[in-house]
């Protein structure tokens, strides 16, 4: 491996290991030596790949869970594209975030939404950071959507609900631990999509 | 005031104070001297009223939240109870979380969505006080539905959907710096509760 390729990875392997301690603790919970001994990179490393501290870090943590959920959500819709009703479609993804969540034992919260409460009055960068990662997984769902025949205003209406009750389904379900509020939120939204289209589109938008 | 009246007021005030930080920089972020600072009691009142610790005055906190936004929404709730539509009604409320988290200017987020997701993993205790703030929010909402019509088991499952759509969308919110997730989520609230009752309480229950 050239010198670059290693540093790289090194870097990369840090940011994997913020987002994975920022998902159980939150963010003014995982100390930054924890971050070091958990990716198994020397100190230096730290000062050297991310010159701007922990916020940085914090941002690139961000960033890669927007990434990857984004890419679970994209895939799980695309595949299931002509796999029955949106209603039935999305009770699918839902399903999927239940399993992460209970393969975990309810220690993994969402990365994003924890990084909006502690720090979102506080950084505006890594406030910025999450209202993206949001917009990431609001934008396939009404992509998606539209696709089914939703108009414009009323998808991108509807796959804001989405995302955000999939956020909170996710909270309330790991302070319960229980995954029963992620399967309401499923069982809602597939009657929310199952209607006919018309009357979840509306002609009445803002 | 007794000393007992006293010592009550000052133990009040800093689970005040402790809440007050919390909404807005989380469980982690908020130290003790600073409870101690805002709510002006000197630094032994926290050993004598809160013996076990930040636990338990980060526990009363949460009831504390989980009171007040109780009383909201079971005033809500009952004050529109013959002005308009389910959904007509859902949505007001709605519209007042969006004034609160407006009127700070977007610095406050909800305690217990924090807390759920900073000490879920670590504390049973905390997690626990969440759990149960969840579960008193729900109950008004679907003892509310009960009695528009929903079935048992379709009037839980909507109003803990309500609640976690709730809690995700002052999470989105607070990251844009916009009410319009709130605003989206109210609207698709309503065009879920506004639906024939037979469509949200169908007999196919789990």
């Amino acid at each position: 491996m050239s010198p670059q390729t290693k540093g790289a990875a090194t870097k990369q392997r840090m940011v994997e290991s913020m987002l994975g301690l920022v998902e159980v603790h939150g963010y003014s919970g995982t100390g930054l030596n924890t971050v070091l001994a958990r990716s198994g990179a020397p100190k230096g490393s730290l000062y050297f790949h991310f010159p701007e501290g922990k916020e940085q870090l914090g941002e690139l943590a961000v960033g890669l869970a927007a990434e990857r959920f984004q890419t679970l959500i994209s895939k799980a819709l695309q595949g299931a594209e002509s796999a029955g009703s949106t209603g039935e479609i999305v009770e699918s993804v839902v399903e999927g975030l239940s399993q992460i969540l209970e393969e975990s034992d309810f220690t993994v919260g969402c990365p994003v939404s924890v990084v909006a409460l502690e720090m979102g009055a506080e950084s505006e960068r890594l406030r910025t950071a999450c209202a993206l990662a949001y917009e990431s997984w609001t934008l396939p769902v009404a992509e998606f959507l539209r696709g089914r025949g939703h108009g414009e205003a009323a998808a991108r209406r509807t796959a804001s609900s989405i995302v955000s009750l999939m956020e909170g389904a996710m909270i309330v379900a790991r302070a319960a631990r229980d995954i029963q509020p992620l399967r309401d939120a499923a069982r809602t939204l597939r009657i929310l999509l199952d209607l006919p289209v018309s009357a979840a589109t509306d002609g009445s938008e803002r």
